[in-house]
């Protein structure tokens, strides 16, 4: 493949997630992989944009493992309730009334608050996800898509075919940035039958599986009447797990739970907000960790967060598993990054390709501005970017070997448009 | 007195805190006070200057309860690390080098962060506080100051009396905006003569206390084992309540400790993300809420936090607290507010002059942008200020009637040059 496209970003602090310390450099990006980090020559760079990397860290993109894009039209709509008020009464309904055009929108306002605070990849389950790809074309994001499928809004099992188009028009279209996996909601959601056309399916694909487990003591209790199985069991029984599969929660798992879930490889998306603001419960990821699974680290939909903010999720999730585990030890800095870019980058199957700065490797990055007050005086980067940093500190966001943000400018998708359109649905639907 | 000064904030929407919902305004300040609240006339406004409030929220300045603000030169220096090991190999050691020359620096560092994350009154505990406050009047912030003391670095009492003479010079310094208390550190750190001695040196100048008080299983062992008390049966025995008193922490409180704190008007300053960081434990804030306790929110020092920004503590709050309780109704995004501003000025018995927004009280307000993707589509903006706001979203800053911070440029204090100078001292002596 001829070189027609480079980026050289001089004199920045490189950390590159596979263990290495940090270290001052440069990187070239040619097409849409990493060429060089380290030392780049003039020779070596004729011809690229330059990107100034003075005061900036660049680090591999963050991977939010589990999210629904579009519920950024709900966010603030309905806080601080119950859960099955919150869902019957308020979400439930709102998302009756969405539309294509809805979806489309949200997503797209989605996409803009992820290159804004340094996510360069998501796996999303939602409806319409057609409208999702298109948003992941055009924004130049990376994700793993999955229709949510449910069975009581699924009596014919379109849901599922949709799916099976999905993966047909979508998957590793955009160059590649796109995967389908299919999506299962729930067990509590999904019974046995119906979870079964769903593997049937993506095992028709050879594609993966994104899915909500054991994400409330409710959950426990339903399936454990039902079935006489823990929700992990009832999966495993099913032969979910057969397949590549993404453990969305995962908050209640037992020791025989673990054991099948690392028999499977099955990658957990952790969600620490979304967890905690719906008082679901606190997973103990050190266990998890400590058995042999891959973690990611996941912002769920913004009704149960409210943002899309990887940085925010890391701090929380960092403290509060210190306070669970009350030791202060437990997943220090350097252990939340690798949850949140190489970790969710295995969860995802993908980290052959992104998840950490190396040659060869996609040029999924983003550049931290260390110019700040609230990094002063600089004793450690490695707990800065875990413990100090916001969102709004990234400055510059690569995908692919495209510029999506560059100093703070989003250049892919048309910001206030998006706000002016979001603003009229929240309107006219809530 | 003659009205010299006055700012005409048009258009923005209004959080006033007293109990009213949002509504969209004007605010006219004179000189130090809040004048008008809603409709300004250009007669009332002659001469004002103006500051455009489209797109923004007004609300109350935040008020930090509890920080030891030059620690920001000790950000992110000794993360994830055991309370005694952080304490006695690294955080002590380091504090054992601070000339006031750094106090004054890593104060300044910490002023800077407060102004651009949106808090306008800080209560601080450090040594040297005289530098501290020359920080607050060049500021233009608002602290209740007060010298640490502890027992083994205080043979003669010298630290005592350092604090009666901040008292002296400073109290009700820079137009009213410091207020001088007493701070016996801790009780484990503290023994009754020494605490003894600090009551009486309070009293004589009227003055309140500031405490850090049962933070951790450790101290709830250590007054136990030597006093057959709590820690807070321990300081209300030697009289400390009899004081106007801030007990910072107060993470293990009995049903009779909260007794007590409540029939003495103790106020809390609850430190979510240090306790979580340092794996203290969590206080139960709505039992505390519950008994009638006043409740206020503090960040602690920059070396337990590792940041001074109280968008991040609100969130933080909420979440764990709905976890904690495995409810997710309780503390509701209002209720967290209230915490981050009027339960903080009651807290430090500063009610009567800030907190809230209302005509008479003193312009200590802040302006929120709400023109940034992560807020649309702007369902309920009391939420998206707990949710979803980060401390980058604080556009402007007024303390006692001055423009600390105007379209996110600090106007008090050279950023740059703090920022050089506290990397300078980090190089030297860490």
């Amino acid at each position: 493949m001829a070189v027609n496209h480079k980026i050289w970003i001089r004199n920045t602090q490189i950390l590159t997630m596979t263990g290495a310390p940090l270290f001052a450099g440069d990187i070239l990006i040619e097409n849409d992989k990493i060429a060089v980090l380290g030392q780049v020559s003039e020779e070596q760079a004729a011809g690229a944009e330059i990107i100034d990397g003075r005061n900036t860290i660049a680090m591999p993109g963050l991977v939010n493992t589990h999210t629904h894009a579009a519920m950024t039209l709900l966010r603030s709509y309905a806080d601080d309730m119950e859960l099955m008020p919150w869902l019957n009464d308020k979400i439930w309904p709102a998302e009756a009334k969405f539309v294509n055009e809805y979806i489309y929108w949200g997503s797209a306002l989605a996409a803009v608050e992820m290159i804004q605070s340094g996510t360069t990849t998501f796996a999303d389950m939602y409806d319409s996800m057609h409208e999702v790809a298109r948003v992941t074309e055009e924004s130049g994001l990376r994700a793993n898509l999955s229709r949510g499928c449910v069975v009581f809004s699924d009596p014919e099992l379109k849901n599922i075919q949709k799916n099976v188009r999905l993966h047909e028009n979508f998957n590793n279209a955009a160059d590649g940035r796109i995967k389908v996996w299919f999506a299962p909601h729930a067990p509590y959601t999904c019974p046995p039958a119906y979870v079964e056309k769903i593997v049937e399916a993506a095992k028709s694909c050879n594609a993966g599986i994104h899915v909500h487990l054991a994400e409330t003591l409710d959950e426990q209790r339903q399936i454990a009447e039902g079935y006489g199985k823990t929700p992990t069991e009832y999966l495993n029984d099913l032969g979910v797990f057969e397949l590549p599969t993404l453990a969305a929660h995962s908050v209640y798992l037992n020791d025989n739970d673990i054991a099948i879930l690392k028999e499977h490889n099955v990658g957990i998306a952790h969600n620490p907000s979304s967890n905690l603001k719906l008082a679901s419960g606190i997973a103990n990821i050190p266990k998890y960790l400590r058995a042999g699974l891959n973690v990611g680290i996941g912002t769920d939909g913004c009704s149960s967060n409210n943002t899309l903010n990887m940085f925010k999720e890391m701090t929380i999730c960092s403290f509060v598993q210190k306070v669970n585990a009350m030791d202060p030890t437990v997943l220090p800095a350097d252990s939340i990054l690798q949850l949140a870019t190489i970790g969710g980058a295995k969860v995802l199957r993908w980290d052959d390709e992104i998840g950490t700065l190396e040659a060869g490797k996609k040029a999924d990055l983003i550049l931290v501005d260390l110019n700040k007050p609230h990094f002063a005086p600089w004793n450690n980067s490695v707990s800065d970017l875990v413990y100090s940093a916001q969102g709004s500190d990234v400055k510059t966001t690569i995908v692919n070997g495209n510029v999506l943000m560059k100093n703070y400018e989003v250049l892919t998708m048309d910001v206030e448009k998006i706000m002016v359109e979001t603003a009229r649905i929240a309107r006219n639907v809530l």
